[in-house]
């Protein structure tokens, strides 16, 4: 027997995402989405969603570009804080301590200190309500050294990455493996 | 120092979610997807991405809604199996013996044993490339009462979701409570 709770939003496993921008004077912004994830294979796209209300909302509607700084589990204050204040009247990077780049490939800065980072040119955006949504096509992903097996390929068990329960607003560290996709639905 | 992989997905952290939909002879159907998330606050909405070539792809496009049924980690194999093979020549519930129910408000049906549930209603999709894009407004969560607290709320201790890393195909539970959102980072 399920329960009703009516039309709300109480998803598990929303991502940690933040995301930078320049505004107007090419100062960098960078603020936490939850709304936000993968949205198609070829070409390679994410799409996050953000209220108009917000600076990064201009920012990404004039510049066209953003990325995703994807911080692991000793980030999270940080992560957290950039989602509570406004880029309007503080500079985040300057606050945390924590350094912007310049991407070389779109025109937005990422979080040097985190250990993956999505570029993505903007290919799309559509107003849904309250929030509005930017699909980016993704031009590179990066990441940091300290997250590569000896392959030199991410080694997913070294990022230790955030996931956000909304609503209950409750971080969560990543979990045990529990099997290979593809694989473990053919017994 | 970061290294380029190029313009690939490699992405933690996507949700395992099992869409439900009807075919035209109302046969259910249900497939998993990893390219989805919450978009919109208010109202309310999911998007998630499917390929065009997918069965589950014309159902929702025929019926304008769709179920999420988000499994936990005792049902992965069954999930993972819903993303393997085709609705096309399967009756998946009846080969992985779970139970479709047919939703009271949207046209779709969901998947009974798995513990929380979003009923959609289609109100924009958008082809991007490979997948489409459908938004679903919420209208309704429904939830097991075997994942309520004592308040008869969500406890997302007692749900266990999945989580799945692509192109790396490996699937996580959820891990251990790092901390409260809009909190942590006013420290």
């Amino acid at each position: 027997m399920k329960k009703s709770f009516g039309a709300k939003i109480i998803v598990l496993s929303a991502p940690v995402w933040c995301v930078g921008s320049y505004d107007s004077e090419n100062r960098p912004n960078v603020m936490t989405v939850a709304w936000g994830g993968v949205c198609c294979s070829s070409p390679p796209c994410v799409t996050i969603s953000i209220r108009e209300a917000t600076y990064s909302y201009h920012n990404i509607m004039e510049r066209e570009a953003y990325t995703v700084s994807i911080p692991s589990g000793n980030h999270i204050k940080e992560a957290d804080y950039f989602g509570i204040v406004s880029g309007k009247d503080t500079d985040k990077f300057k606050e945390t301590g924590l350094t912007p780049v310049r991407s070389e490939i779109v025109d937005a800065p990422y979080v040097d200190e985190f250990p993956l980072i999505i570029e993505c040119k903007v290919i799309h955006s559509y107003k849904i309500g309250s929030h509005t949504q930017f699909i980016g096509e993704i031009i590179d992903i990066k990441a940091d050294e300290s997250i590569l097996d000896e392959n030199d390929q991410i080694d997913p068990e070294k990022i230790h990455p955030v996931t956000f329960a909304p609503v209950l607003r409750r971080y969560f560290a990543k979990g045990s493996y529990l099997g290979r996709g593809f694989e473990i639905g053919k017994k």
